[in-house]
């Protein structure tokens, strides 16, 4: 039995609580939230675990074994720091840190003190991505050529983070769990339609190496709700649209054989074969996301094994928003990864 | 009755001798068409006109008072030159010309010969862009703030353009049709998947003075057919879908209401108010939108009054091309629009 | 403050139980359950609730208002008498009861009594219903021509009721409300697919006075999931999809003008004229239908005034129910409603 | 090289004229039109035909193989008749004739007369029902348990034949195609808005032997254009869409396994086992049903094999059309078909 506590019972908090709660091989036994009518609620949730308002005192708790930061971002470092240096492991709420160096600092402090870090990255857990890691993990889709995500809507603004921290970590933890090369450079421009100068639409777009490309459309003021992502590969594409009730994902027998002229003056004569076939759309496991992901987390937290997600992704994915924020900033200046 | 000139019965021609021919107020008298199975094919399907493989043959030709000109790109200024100079007006398929030098000689060209020159943005002429640009110029829609258009499906690679200029000339004419501001710069990525270079895949990024943006997403390998540009506004924002069968164009009554707080040290306090209301699909006129394009182009020769899309039209377009080219051609660096 | 009791913690129940908890007006102080597992939930969910197993001790409870129903079909009757009987109103759960005698029955008691009958028709409280029958009622539609509707799916084969019990007590309740005139006549053919010989398949049809008409498709056993409702007026025509996102409700300016010629022998020139204007896609409400409907219920029992969804509502749709099932046991013959 | 005339360059005509035009096998050499209109356009479009008003003269002419009948339905008895017993084949519009009576007489001469019947059930020949056909003639789907079919939209009110004559032959005869037993029963409700009392909504319900059923939703008053067809097996499900651009015909691997108890007093006691696995939308033949249609016909009058839908396939379609008409004009009242 893992015995977990929550800090943050918000928006998100809620959530992982009840899944927390819900899995037999845990107890959630306490919940630290500053706010009174937020604690009076995870009161009335969840009348058998103890509300505290005192972060520390959850640390001090020597039978809690992990715990889970549905916070803030901007608090998320120190949180999660203490959490660590008290011997616990954390699941932290996505996007794991604000800055790249603050992400490093706690997977630096987690490996010393053989402490898991998890980050939230839920869409993983959704059968639509478990299905589409397995078809191309299989290789059947040829060589991948491009990933092109669409995710707008008429979305509530945020104060403290543009869209891009708000949105752009779903499709980046996506896209990384689904491409295993790094990424080589980032080049972003975005648009604040508001003084305060937050970006409330942006486009990404993600080199790496040889020809394959990533791009990114995020948009709070779109009339249309759109979530839906592209993959092109040689041999089969996907279109994997979330607004689908229950044709998620579409795996279309769709390629192109480019074939190559051989000598050295035929420079312009490229022959491109077209293969389109049927399609088939796989029935997907409709379990809610984050129960499997609490689930494979308590099992991480039991066996010591890493997760998924593990601090690694976390930081990969803030690597990339600071990559882009600076690209943003520049006018839409290319901006290598290292 | 004004009496045209066909050259070039490839792709496209034959569309524009079909609907000239079918207009009482017009004439088609001669196609000019080099390959001997094209030409036959003209005879067949026009066999009360005449068929010559001599350009100069149509110019020297007095009775002739427009060209249409609908040959390849890297043709069309000597093809448009001549004709000017030989005192036809014309009609040029998009994109006008190869580059801004020589739409801006066929421009000068033409103004000092009491020319006409018509453009074949066929889009603008579409029951669908018409009803849209209604819309916009009535202010309805508020500020605007961004138009995004995507154009993908899995489309015949060409040889000797790439997707940008294949695809690109038909969204760029809507939006600078719709926006009545210039552009001031272009940022643009592209990839091409085959050895010669060509990209096949490409996204741009359009900047205007201001807050507003337009962007681009234009691709030959997508598994998915999808033609729709979302255009948002302060007030009321639209959907345009090409692909849908009956109702095109959607117009939500939703929008943003930015209140900016006043004091200096509010910078971060942005209040952002949301409305959503009706969204009305109008009817659309079904008309097709050549055989208005070829009534408004006759109206121009016969009453010699400027086209809708003209010289210029067909100039800002191949300029948006250029700076496009050598965005990608520089890694996706800003190019400023003069 | 209204006191309720419930009575059935099985499928809806706990929705029931969930929406008279949370609002304020009212209070739910026990429920009637006789499973001891759905006791141990019901409990769990709501602690500070009386659980009980003795119908007849819910009715000794002199400070309960109302009871809810929420039992199977067969159980109504007897629990709903029993209730009026002992002086308290009741919220009954769709179908209102297995036989038209039965609900006239209890229609009788509750008028003797002074008693209130509501019939949980929870669609006529949805956004999408409501708006519709706004727009019938204003006239605007023009005169009614026919309702069609269409409620399929791979549903869950129940083992006490056929489709028809099942499924369309939903749609026979919204046709009621949308449409004044009482049905003079039904015909319906169903189908049967396992040894019981319940229907999984149906088809419905309804006539009225003059040239209205209505027809149901139920059905366990489609592939695809559709909730779709036609609405033909002469002037107005409605799409009612219930499976669509956010554009449920949509009215096109559509009708048909039909001019008769006048003298006797035209009797074949009829001539149709043809309307297609906009379509507009209203802003609908999108409250809880549940929590909609049990605020009206509150404040009946608190006014003393009639529900939406009375017992003559209830008994309508229980009368249609009948005659449909005579129809299919008589190879679709044509039934009167008396 | 087979030679071909035509009569009736109606509606439908023009299309039949351009297929046997263009397909390499076959001459047009004449066609018959009574409206000087029509004939000059006929002269127009196929300027090497020739044109004639007397239908006799067609007939006499010895180099005629087959005759293709496009006039009104009224006249195709009289028509077929005349060129069956002047030794031609022939093409019929559809539906075949105005009654089973003509019907049986026409194939009871092409019989005597060895003379070819084919009737212009286009459909058959689109890549969508070739694809189904193939499928459900595999055995895969399982045991057939009904067919669905929804044919509606705002469409031309005929003024000599009601909705059921102008589009159930299209349904039927797919499903007389799909499905090999024959029907026992329909049970069919129509409603006229119009004075002169023909149809424009219609509901038809057949019956075959076990537990098959066929339902047709045919109607011409309908705000939305829906073409769809359902088809359930045990095994799997077809849901044909006509209006979907590429993918008309999805085969879901969803069924229903019935286990019925054995012993006689569990016959309450059904299990019913569901099925849901993965869509296919399998690539279709895009090539023009018509095209495919006129190369069969052609190849049939050479090499003398029975078309596809020979009179046979006409006659039972006007059988089902004849039936339900007399079902319509007695109020739904079940008819046998013999």
């Amino acid at each position: 039995m893992v015995n977990v506590a929550l800090v943050g019972f918000g928006y998100w908090g809620p959530n992982l609580a009840r899944n927390f709660s819900n899995n037999p091989e845990c107890k959630l036994s306490a919940i630290c939230e500053l706010s009174p009518a937020r604690s009076k609620l995870a009161k009335q949730q969840h009348p058998s675990c103890e509300i505290v308002s005192d972060f520390n005192e959850l640390l001090r708790k020597k039978d809690i074994d992990a715990v889970l930061i549905a916070t803030p971002v901007a608090s998320h470092f120190e949180l999660a720091k203490a959490a660590l240096n008290s011997g616990k492991d954390i699941l932290v709420e996505k996007p794991f840190t604000m800055t790249v160096a603050e992400a490093e600092e706690l997977i630096d402090i987690a490996d010393k003190k053989s402490r898991i870090i998890a980050v939230d990255h839920t869409f993983l857990f959704t059968g639509a991505v478990r299905k589409i890691k397995e078809v191309v993990s299989s290789g059947e889709m040829g060589e991948l050529l491009y990933i092109d995500s669409v995710r707008i809507n008429l979305g509530l603004f945020q104060s403290d983070v543009n869209v891009i921290w708000d949105l752009a970590p779903h499709d980046i933890s996506i896209i990384n769990h689904l491409i295993e090369a790094s990424p080589v450079a980032v080049t972003a421009v975005g648009t604040s339609h508001t003084v305060n100068g937050l970006e409330n639409i942006a486009y990404v777009h993600i080199e790496y190496e040889g020809q394959l490309i990533a791009h990114l459309h995020i948009n709070w003021i779109s009339p249309a709700k759109i979530r839906r992502m592209l993959i092109g590969g040689t041999n089969k594409m996907i279109v994997y649209d979330d607004m689908e009730f229950s044709e998620k994902v579409k795996i279309y027998d769709k390629g192109i054989v480019v074939r190559n002229a051989k000598d050295v003056n035929s420079i312009h004569k490229v022959i491109v074969d077209y293969r389109t076939g049927d399609m088939i759309a796989p029935k997907l496991d409709n379990r809610e996301a984050l129960s499997a992901e609490v689930e494979h987390f308590i099992s991480c937290v039991r066996d010591r094994t890493k997760p998924l997600a593990d601090g690694n992704a976390g930081l990969k994915v803030v690597r990339m928003l600071e990559a882009t924020q600076r690209s943003i900033e520049n006018n839409g200046q290319r901006v290598k990864i290292i």
